[in-house]
Formats: C-alpha cells, sequence, structure tokens
C-alpha cells in the first residue's frame, strides 16, 4: 500500500513531488472524455522516469504475436491500443533554462484532478537564478465537443525579470512501451504549419485489421484572443513558439486548444476541414464557457450516480474516483467501443476488451446510467458475432466463442491455457443479456439479437462438453476458470455450471425468441433435445460431505491450508512462486465457484453459500483486482459484516492506495465498479430476482450513513442507509413496491419511506 | 513419406537433384566427427533455398528468452548450439560464370555418403558455352584428428578450354536462423592472411555463460604439395585465390585442408599456434593417407556395432544410417559433451542435451560402445549437479531437478506445462545409472558419483509429492508425462512410478554407497523414513475393470476412441488441431504408461503389459520420434510380430523417408537408437535382468537373416537370427551363460551356439 495522494472527498490532490512516484502520479491523475484520454503527464516535458500515455478510443493496433513455442490456432496478432500523438505539450524556457521538474527548483507544487468535472490542475513556483515564477496549469477533455482538449498555461512573475520562451507542440513519433519487437505503430503522412496540424496513420498490417488515420490540430489563444507564434514542422511533428517578456508581478496565460479527429469518424482527406469546424466551434466560446459547459454535463452524470459516504473521506474519495474514472473511460456514447481494463491510463492489456465488462461493468451500468448504454455493451458482442464464429473455428468447434482478448471480436490472446480454456467468458458475456434484461424488463433484445448470441454460444458449449461413459455424465475437460492459478483443469465448477445455466437459458427463451431470430437460427428439435441432455447430465463436482461444490475434479486432493499460512514475504505469490508451485497450490487468485454463486443467486441457499464461502474464501489470495468485490459483497449477505468491509476497503482504494503494486502500469478501470457493487449489492444488500427490486442494508461500523442513486425501469431512486435507518426516495417515476429487510415498501414519486432499524 | 536417396546397403546415394528438396539434402547427407558437423551444404556455394550449416561441439550462445507472457521461474535463456563459421567453402567460376547449382547447366549428377567412413562425394558435369567440365568433390572430418576437415574437389575439361577461379573461403559472418531476437551471436576478432586464419567469438552475455572463441585455418595443396593463392580478408571472412586454365582432357585437384579450434581446448592467445602446429600434423600426410587413418578407426567402430540384415536392403540401409549418424555426433571421446536431437545436422532443439540421452541412447551405446562411453554420458549429469539445484531451487523445491533442455545443467526451456511440469526426466536421467550398473555389473559409479545424482534426485521427488488426506495416499499435481499431448495432468501414472522407483532404488543403493558418498551426502534416518513412506503411499491409478494402469487421474473420463477414427488429413493432428483439441483427447504422442512398462520391464506381469499396450497402444499417434521403437519392443515382447515390425520400419527409416515431414529441419539423432533397440530388444528379446543375459528372437518375414553384436561385461558377442535358428557366437570374453526363448546356452570364446526354431 502506497498513498501519495491526500484525502479529500471530491479532489485528488498532493502537494508534493516525488520523481520516484512519476508514474503512480501519471497513473492517478489520468483524464478522459470517453473518447480520448490521457495519463498524468506534465505540458512542459519531463526528463525523469515516466509513461508518456495519449489512447484514442478505439484506435488500435494488430501488433505481431510473441511466442516462445507456437501453439496451432494462436491468433497472429495482439491488439494494442495505440499510444497516440501527445498534443498536451508547451515547453517552456525562463531566462535560457529549460522547465523540467526532473531537474529545475521548484516549490509550493499543487496536483489536484477535480473530480466533479476531471479538470486537471497544477501549480508551483519556479526558482531560478534572481526569478521566481509561478506556473499555473489546467486542462481537460471536452465531454461535449469530444474531440476537443483544453490546456491553460498562466506564468506569474514573482520575483525578477524573466523572458519566458513557449514551444507549443504536437508530436506523432511516440512509440508503445510494450511493442511485441520494438515496431513503432505510427507513420508520418502529413504535416502543415499554415494549419497547424499534423497526421499521422497507423503502419499498414498483413491481418487486413484496417488502418487508422489520426490528425491533431492546435491554436493557441491569450487572453481569449487567438494569436499565432512561429511554427516550425517535421515528420509528424510540429512546433509552435512564442516569447514573452515579463516583469515582476506581470503574468501572463497561455491557452492550447487542441482538436483531434480520426479515421473512425472521418475520412482521412476531410480530417483537416472538419478539424477547423470543430475548432471554430470550440474556439466561439471562451476556456471558461467551454468549462462551463463540460461541468454541466459531468453535473448531470453526477447526480444520477454519486455515492455519498459521510463519516469516512477516504471511503468518499475512494468511490469518486472510481465513478469519474469509469464515466471518463466509457459511457456508452459510441456503441463500436468497448471498456479496456486500464481505459486511457496505461498499456497494458493493450487496451481490449475482456470479460470484465459484462461481469463488473453491466451490473453497475444498468443502475447508474441509462439502459441504452448497456444495451450498447451488448450489441458490440453481437456485432462481434462474426469473429466470435472465427475463434470457435480456430478451435475446430462449432457455434460463437467470444475471446478473452479482443478489440474486434477476434481471440487476440497467446496463451494456451487462457486462448483456449478460459471459455468460462463464453457464459459470462452472454449472461449480461440475463441481466439486463432481468434489470430492466425489456425484453426485446433477448428476443431479438440476444438469441443469436444465446443459440450460437449454446452451439460452442454443446460441442466444448463431451459425454464421458465412464461417469455416464456430460463432462468439460481442460478448462481455466476465473481462478487463473489453475490451469487445465477438468470440470471446472464454475465454467460447467455457467455453461449449463447457459443452454437452459437459450432453451427457456429460444420460444419466445421473435420469429425472424428463430427463422435466421433454425435450432432443430435434435439440438434442442442435445442441449436438453446436457442440461440434465451435466457433471458438476460436490463434495456432499463438506456441503461444497468442487472447484475441478481433483481440488480436494490438494495440499489445502488457509492463504494465512502463506509467510508474508511470499505476497503477492504471483511475484513470489513458480508457476507450477502457484498451480499445485491451494490458493485462489479469484472468485471461482463463489462467482457462480454470485451470479446465479437465487438458485443457491443460504447454507450452500454459507459452506462454499467458508471453504473457499480463507484459501483466496486476492491477487485479481476483480476479486475482493465479489467476496464482500457475498459476506454482506451472509452477514459476516467485519469481512464484507474489509475487502470493500480492498477495492476502493486499489489505485488510490497502489494496493496491488501495479498501478504504475495504469488504473484498474474495470474493476473499479467493484467497489460501487459492494456497496449497493453488499452492504445495501440490492437484489433484483424476478421483478422485484429487494434491499437489505447495513452501515459499516466507521461510516455515519451512505446513499446512492439507482434508475430502475424509468424511476430513480434514491437510498439512504444510516445506523438506525433506511431511507428510500423515489425521486422520479412510478409507483414501485420495494422489499427492505423482506418488508414491503410502496414508494411514490417524490416521497421517502423509511424502515427503522 | 518423400524417399529422394537410392536404397543401397552402404550408401546413401543418388543420381537426382532436386532444388525443392535441397534442405532435406543437406540433413541427410550431414557429417560429422564427434567434434564437428555439418549439413550437406555445397562447397561451391547455393543461391536456392538452403541451411548453410556448420556446428562445433559443446559452441553454444545463450538467446534471451522468448515469451509472450513471462512466468515466474522461467530461464533468463534458452542456450543453442551456434551456427558456426563455414570453412568448405570453395567458389568456383568457369570462364567468368559462378558455379551455383540453383542456375547452372549440369549433368550426370551424382551425391553420395559412404557409410564406412562418412565420406561425402559428389560429382556432376557442368555444361557451360562451348565447355564442359566434370567436377567432382569428396570431403570428411578427421576422426583421429578431430580439429581437421579436408575437402577435395577435382575439375576435369571434356569439352572445349576453361579458366577455372578458384575462391577458398573460410567465413564467420553465418547467422542462426531461429535466433529469438535476430541477433548475431559471433563477433569477429581477428582475420591474418597471412597465417590464413580467421577468429571469432561470440558476443558477451548477461547471463554468466562463457564466451567462447574459434580459430579457423585454411591451407590449400596441389598434388599433394601446399601452395598459396592470393589472400583478401575482411571482418571474420578470408578468401584464397587462384586460377587455372584447362584444356580439353586436362584435369586440376584442389585440397583444401581446414583446422579449426575453439577455446573449450585452447585458449584465445594460443589458438594460432596450436592450428598452425594441428595443420603441420595434417599435411605430414597425404588427402588419401589421412583418408585411410580416419577410414581405419570407422572400421574398428562398425566391427563392434555393425548390424547385418540379409534380404532387406532398405531397412539394412536405415540401421547403419542410423548407427553412422549417432557415432558422428557422439562417441564418448569428450566427456563435457552429450548428444543432441539434431546432432550436427540442424538449428532445432537448440542442439542441447534431452533426457533423450539416458532414455534411448544409453540403452544401446552400453551395447555397443565400451562402458567408458556411457560412463561419460552418466558423468555429465553429475558435472551438472549444481545447475540442477538451481533449477529445484527456481521452483522453490529441494534437491536436484535436471533440466529438459540445457548445455551447462541450467533449464532453457520456456514453456511452463514443460520446463516445470515435465518432470518424468527427474527419474529418467538417473534410471541410466541402474541400466549402466545392471548392464555392466560395475557398481563404482551408483556408490559413489551415482549417489550423489540419486539422492539429490530423490530430495526434488520428496518434496515435489504432496500428502493428500483425501486419497491417504502422496500424490503428485500438476505433471506434464512423457505423452505431451496431455499437460498439467494429475498423478500421470509414468511419472509417479518412476519417482517411485528412484526412491526405492535410492533406499536401496544408499547403505552400500562410499563412505565418503555418504559422509557427503547425509541423509538422515527421517529422510529415509520420509522417503520409504512415499514408496509404500504413492498413489498409483489403476483400473482394475480394464486392467490397466492409469495414465492419469482423469484419463477414463476422455471420448476414447481409436487412433484410427482420425480423418487422415487431420494427421499429424499436431500440425492441424488447434492444442485444447488435442489436449482433450484421448491421443497420446509417445509411449507413456508403456514407457514405464518398458523401463521397469521385469515388474509387470505378461497380462498386465498386454492389457496396457491393447489399450494404449491404439490411441497413440507416434508423432514423435521416440514412440514406434517402445512399441515395436513391447509388440515384439508380446508376440505381435506384424505390430512390432511395422512399427520398426517407421522407426529405422524415419529420416531416410522423411517419415515426419520435418527431416528439412535436421535428422533425429537420439532417436536414431530406437532403431537397434528394436531390433535387439525387440526382435531379437534381448533383456539383461539380474545378470542374466537373454534372447527372445525371431526374424521379420521379409527379412533372411540378420546379426548384431553386443559389447557385455568384457565380451564380444554376435547373434544371428534366421528363419530356422538362432547363433549365438562368443567372439572374445569368459564364458558366459545366456538364455535364449528360456533355454540355457554356454558360450565359449570363439565357439557358436546354435539354437534352431
Amino acid at each position: 500500500m502506497k498513498r501519495i495522494f491526500e484525502i479529500d472527498p471530491w479532489k485528488v490532490v498532493t502537494h508534493k513531488f516525488n520523481k520516484d512516484d512519476k508514474r503512480l502520479q501519471e497513473s492517478m491523475t489520468a483524464i478522459g472524455n470517453d473518447y480520448m484520454g490521457m495519463r498524468g503527464n506534465f505540458e512542459e516535458g519531463y526528463s525523469g522516469d515516466s509513461l508518456q500515455g495519449t489512447y484514442l478510443a478505439g484506435v488500435w493496433f494488430p501488433d505481431k504475436t510473441r511466442v516462445g513455442w507456437w501453439k496451432n490456432g494462436y491468433p497472429e496478432y495482439f491488439g494494442k491500443s495505440i499510444n497516440a500523438p501527445s498534443f498536451i505539450g508547451i515547453g517552456i524556457t525562463i531566462n535560457g533554462e529549460k522547465l523540467d521538474l526532473a531537474k529545475v527548483k521548484f516549490s509550493d507544487f499543487n496536483l489536484s484532478l477535480d473530480m466533479h468535472q476531471g479538470l486537471l490542475s497544477r501549480s508551483f513556483v519556479y526558482e531560478g537564478k534572481d526569478v521566481k515564477v509561478k506556473f499555473e496549469f489546467e486542462r481537460f477533455l471536452h465531454i461535449s465537443l469530444k474531440q476537443a482538449a483544453l490546456i491553460q498555461v498562466k506564468a506569474t512573475v514573482l520575483e525578477g525579470h524573466v523572458k519566458i520562451d513557449f514551444d507549443s507542440t504536437l508530436d506523432g513519433t511516440i512509440i508503445n512501451e510494450d511493442s511485441n519487437y520494438d515496431e513503432h505503430f505510427w507513420m508520418p503522412i502529413d504535416e502543415d504549419s499554415k494549419a497547424k496540424t499534423i497526421q499521422v496513420e497507423t503502419k499498414s498490417n498483413p491481418y487486413k485489421v484496417p488502418q487508422f488515420t489520426v490528425l491533431l490540430k492546435e491554436s493557441l489563444r491569450h487572453n481569449g484572443e487567438k494569436l499565432d507564434g512561429e511554427v516550425t514542422t517535421d515528420k509528424a511533428k510540429l512546433g509552435e513558439k512564442l516569447s514573452v517578456e515579463l516583469d515582476q508581478g506581470q503574468s501572463y496565460d497561455l491557452e492550447k486548444d487542441v482538436i483531434v479527429v480520426t479515421s473512425r469518424d472521418v475520412e482521412a482527406v476531410d480530417q483537416k476541414q472538419n478539424a477547423n469546424e470543430l475548432m471554430d466551434k470550440l474556439q466561439s466560446k471562451s476556456f471558461d464557457e467551454n468549462l462551463a459547459d463540460h461541468t454541466a454535463v459531468w453535473q448531470k452524470r453526477w447526480e444520477k450516480s454519486d455515492v455519498v459516504i459521510a463519516g469516512d473521506d477516504a471511503a468518499q474519495q475512494g468511490i469518486r474516483f472510481n465513478i469519474l474514472q469509469l464515466f471518463m473511460t466509457y459511457y456508452g456514447e459510441d456503441k463500436r467501443l468497448n471498456v479496456g481494463p486500464k481505459g486511457f491510463t496505461g498499456e497494458k492489456y493493450g487496451g481490449a476488451t475482456y470479460w470484465d465488462t459484462e461481469a463488473y461493468i453491466v451490473p453497475m451500468y444498468l443502475c447508474v446510467t441509462n439502459p441504452n448504454v448497456t444495451r450498447a455493451l451488448l450489441q458490440y458482442r453481437h456485432d462481434q458475432l462474426p469473429g466470435a464464429f472465427h475463434n470457435a473455428k480456430q478451435q475446430g468447434l462449432n457455434g460463437a466463442l467470444f475471446p478473452m482478448v479482443t478489440f474486434n471480436g477476434i481471440e487476440c490472446h497467446n496463451e494456451w491455457e487462457i486462448t483456449f480454456e478460459e471459455i468460462h467468458r463464453n457464459a459470462d458475456i452472454p449472461f449480461a443479456i440475463y441481466q439486463y434484461t432481468n434489470y430492466t424488463g425489456d425484453e426485446s433484445y433477448v428476443k431479438n439479437e440476444g438469441m443469436d448470441v444465446l443459440v450460437n454460444t449454446a452451439r460452442f458449449w454443446a460441442d466444448r462438453v463431451h459425454f464421458s461413459k465412464w461417469r455416464n455424465k456430460y463432462v468439460m475437460h481442460g478448462v481455466t476458470g476465473p481462478n487463473e492459478y489453475e490451469n487445465n483443469v477438468n470440470n471446472n465448477w464454475f465454467t460447467s455450471t455457467m455453461a449449463r445455466w447457459l443452454l437452459q437459458y437459450t432453451l427457456e427463451r429460444l420460444p419466445k425468441a421473435t420469429k425472424e431470430a428463430q427463422e435466421r437460427l433454425h435450432v432443430t428439435d435434435e439440438e434442442k433435445a442435445k442441449w436438453q441432455d446436457i442440461v440434465d447430465k451435466m457433471y458438476l463436482g460436490e463434495d456432499k460431505k463438506l456441503g461444497i461444490f468442487l472447484q475441478q475434479d481433483d481440488f480436494l486432493d490438494k495440499d489445502i491450508r488457509p492463504a494465512s499460512s502463506i509467510p508474508a514475504e511470499e505476497r503477492p505469490i504471483n511475484q513470489h512462486w513458480s508457476w507450477d508451485k502457484i498451480l499445485r497450490s491451494p490458493f485462489i487468485k479469484q472468485a471461482d465457484v463463489l462467482q457462480g454463486i454470485y451470479f446465479l443467486n437465487d438458485r443457491y441457499t443460504k447454507e450452500q453459500k454459507e459452506k462454499n464461502f467458508d471453504f473457499y474464501e480463507p484459501l483466496t489470495v486476492h491477487e485479481s483486482s476483480l476479486s475482493p468485490c465479489i467476496h464482500s459483497i457475498l459476506a454482506a449477505e451472509l452477514g459476516k459484516k467485519k469481512k464484507a468491509v474489509e475487502l470493500y476497503e480492498r477495492t476502493a482504494r486499489l489505485d488510490l492506495d497502489n494496493y496491488n503494486n501495479d498501478t504504475v502500469d495504469g488504473l484498474h478501470i474495470t474493476s473499479m465498479s467493484g467497489s460501487w457493487l459492494a456497496i449497493v449489492q453488499g452492504f445495501a444488500g440490492m437484489r433484483y430476482d424476478h421483478d422485484q427490486l429487494k434491499f437489505n442494508p447495513f452501515v459499516p461500523d466507521n461510516w455515519d450513513h451512505y446513499s446512492f442513486k439507482i434508475n430502475y425501469r424509468d424511476r430513480l431512486i434514491e437510498v439512504y442507509v444510516d445506523h438506525e435507518e433506511t431511507k428510500i426516495t423515489l425521486l422520479k417515476g412510478d409507483d414501485l413496491e420495494v422489499l427492505v429487510e423482506g418488508k414491503k415498501l410502496d414508494l411514490k414519486e417524490g416521497k421517502t419511506e423509511c424502515l427503522k432499524d
């Protein structure tokens, strides 16, 4: 654990600058606007250790696969979000000395991310020879004019006379740190010193992946008036220089406006014209007016989604930081996009789509955004069915297999035990259709597009299992469950359970599908009979004596001992133990059997939940950011409040406290929803089975109270919980009956219902 | 199957040259002298597709590991035999046209490897404008002056007048095709145009692997007289030019003598002087005298080891080719060396040491070479114990773990399912100690050095198993058996059986170890008790109903069907199926349970052998070159003669007929002993349990007879088998009683004992 920012309910703020933590600082002060984003790099440049990172949603490159030993079926490339041209650069020289916080003397450092609207501010006093200059930076990525980035720097001379040279840059020569073969992904195409644009294109590739073209345009303003510096260009680089001389007490502000246009929206030949128009639109308003527009949109987002925690500012800061970062990454406004595990905050995981989206993002987004946002996420997978057919075919199997990692539906990942075996994703992803349908009550998706997904994944599962004469059951060999600390196991209970669920749900929903869907999919009676047979005879391991489901066939054959027996200096085990030792051990990376119990929560008795939780949780090392939240929710349900709070704390401030010691690589975006889920599904005990919204709340001992809002079937509901009572307010919408601690409350618009403890 | 050479009992010969088969031709005409070797490249150069390959025994480079996803415990480098400076080059230009069989017109092509002595000859008639010139090449690597290579070219003008320019080269700019990052492994150090030497050194590396320096020297002779051309040198390259003019009927011979010295034997500073001395020694005799010396040594080798097959020249050619190639690769004269899977014939497998040596080479070499040769192979592993300690430590385990792939004892391989899990090697390698002791009757090794290996591998196994309370047995999780078509399985019968054997043999032998060994190893009573407990309670899966041992826990849960059910167009499955499909399938790459029954042959009843063979062999796809021989031997033992012969044929001409379609990469050196074993242990049924030599012979239907010789405890014994009788002759040594078909024969020196069928 390492905390480099101060506790503040609405800010991520620090007054210290430690060079050793530069990358960590950059990750935590990343900003985005769902269209693009960037790490908290410094405008004036920084010569110390740093990861320069700018990312454009949906702009990626197929990087040639690197493996030690090729296995048949491996994908040819690993898709990567490209580290995009950098546009924040404003080089600064004061009386000939280059401003570089790795080298110069400075004081009064302040760095702050305002979570109301994702505005990043920074200030410090430069202390040169006989001079002191205060610099103040502000930047934001415009949420309602997505292509726009606005950056402002103000220099105020506190002491001495200074000549300041500014050099505003657009830099298309950026490379990815994680390139497999040190390849450059970008090629320069055009630089235009008059239009102040650079244009770059991704290199051609042999995989038929379309190339992307990106154009960047900059324009400077001073006191709100446009001004032109001296512009020079070189391959994919542009610099615009201007100088000012200032006496003590004088200040100078410079605004850098940037437009970023990509070929995802605008063809390369039209990009310059389009950028001109967008720049005019941007510059028809001042920096402050643009910021006001931007803030108004954020205000609306927060109104629907803020979680208030009284009495624990650290928890408050954590949950808001997570919500902000999630919304800066994805808000469902571009249906071609998805939620990368690092969002716009780093290169790791290639920025691609994982099953994290369906398992962790969907349940939260269903509640805090418009249903269309979730539907867009479902549609994203439907659009990628051709890739999923390809993936199944690569394995010689029928139907569709959604990928572990992808940009376009085609599998990118190249570890056989994951690529070919961590196939539970092929039920987890369709499970979001169930969640959507169940929460919103909207059956139109599952009846049509959803049915394509269900039937084609069902076909995969029906081919992937085989009948074991020995057991007289259908078995599933060679899988890796969510617990990636076991590979290539047989009959992983979670995978088999979810596959069986998928077949069952598909059979149940198929008769209600639209006529078109039924015709399109023509599921034969024979197929249906086979699916039903699998549902009836799927082998699901269980130990009746222990009352637990078996994570896999030989789990009990392991040397079972609690994770607490691992010496502290050997944690996390994934950084200390060889892979075989981890695989043989009984230690679990993240919820596996318990993930199934979480998903299919209403199918299991409290006793079953308790026995499995008590058996598996103590074996769990939670070395995935996705682990603690699921356990926190189940602990809450089982009345294990202390455990629930302990695990919540691990998820809520995972990045702010650098819990897993890897936030330098970027933020754990997809697991950020986990802290929200831990509060809403965990502490507040929200469930929504069978058209019934339910709560079963408690408050952590050290909190005074908490409240949150959810959208539920055209209603906006606020839930407030303190140590004495639970108050539920229907802020908007039709009457609704909810259950709180099993008691019925009739909600009416504008009214608050209260249940005393 | 593809046969590009003609059938001949003592030659590998062809009169055709097909450019498409160039690499295949190069593999099959590789020559070596245990010190160095080379592929069948052409002296004059070749511009078409070709793999230029020269290899020096024990000269290797640690190539930085390339993986997709790093796992803790992976080695930092993969050792590779370096493609060494090439010294065969004699560029030839005729009337200005470069001689290049990829381009020029030629006729009467002849290429022949004489297996008596590993002499490679080639001839053809060059047909240029108005001229015809016959070229004849001969080359061999001197077996009694190992550093020497002798190459002779003779040009005879059949038509016209020609000017021939020769350019004899030494080329140190060679690179490995299989370099992980396209790195060059060699750096030039020195070229000396007067001494006609080049000197190169392997690049420095961060792994503390010593660098190697190699010096090459050439000297030309004509009609046995030294002559000097015009020498030019450039970085690590040397060329020596001379021209001759010849009229029709005239011929010219040129002899190129080469000395290769490495820092394994001679320090860099002394190499030039040493090469001078060696060259003087070489040139104190003519080409023919040198060839005669060389041939005499080969003659002695053949006298001890030739297998004669009458009535089947293809089989005869196959077995001789295999014996020749084995002996050209390794004859035990340098204890620092071992037998790389490709010998000196290609880059694949890095040229390193595998468990193949102990499992397949040792049982043959014990019989056909001096016992010291095998003892050297055992000593090689003993010398590498420090590396084996390192490997075990990498996995967090006690004792010593011999590597899957190595040059120096330190594991090189980087696939977790192999590196960490294919640990049966750690019993197979020590098993050679048992084989040596059992065959030779020499107990001195196992009592001392051998005990170091046994005790330290025992310590590994005792730590690698764990006690399962569930089964009340010791179990072994997460292993890969010899059948690499299953990975990360639990309780692989072969691995557990061999581990148990190792512990048992160690316990049995320990009391008889030397006092020094006992003190050095100080095995505690507690340790011994633990080992005994594991021996007593090791879980070994068995299905009593089927009467078979279980390859692994869930084997019978598979969709069991015979390999014959695989469509022909999907064979070999490793080139057609995705890895997961292979893993889930019941199909077996190479002997696994049956490998154990082969090793511990005297422990199992005929019924056990039969039931396991009948169950597992039909599931086996034999996609390892190491597979058919073991099955052939067991089939022979079980009286399944047809099966035994069918599988023998698959092993004997594996490379000559390019059976696995991969001989382009080099020859399958370590599996070449398999055909010898199939004849001797299979057809002749040789066993040597408990100090008793036994035979149980038959002759394949289409053979007239066969005979072979074995060294056995200071005796030389010849075995002759035809359809009527078996004749056993004690060529040399003390009286011996042998069992033939269960009947006692008393052998006396110089006498032949005969058993009629």
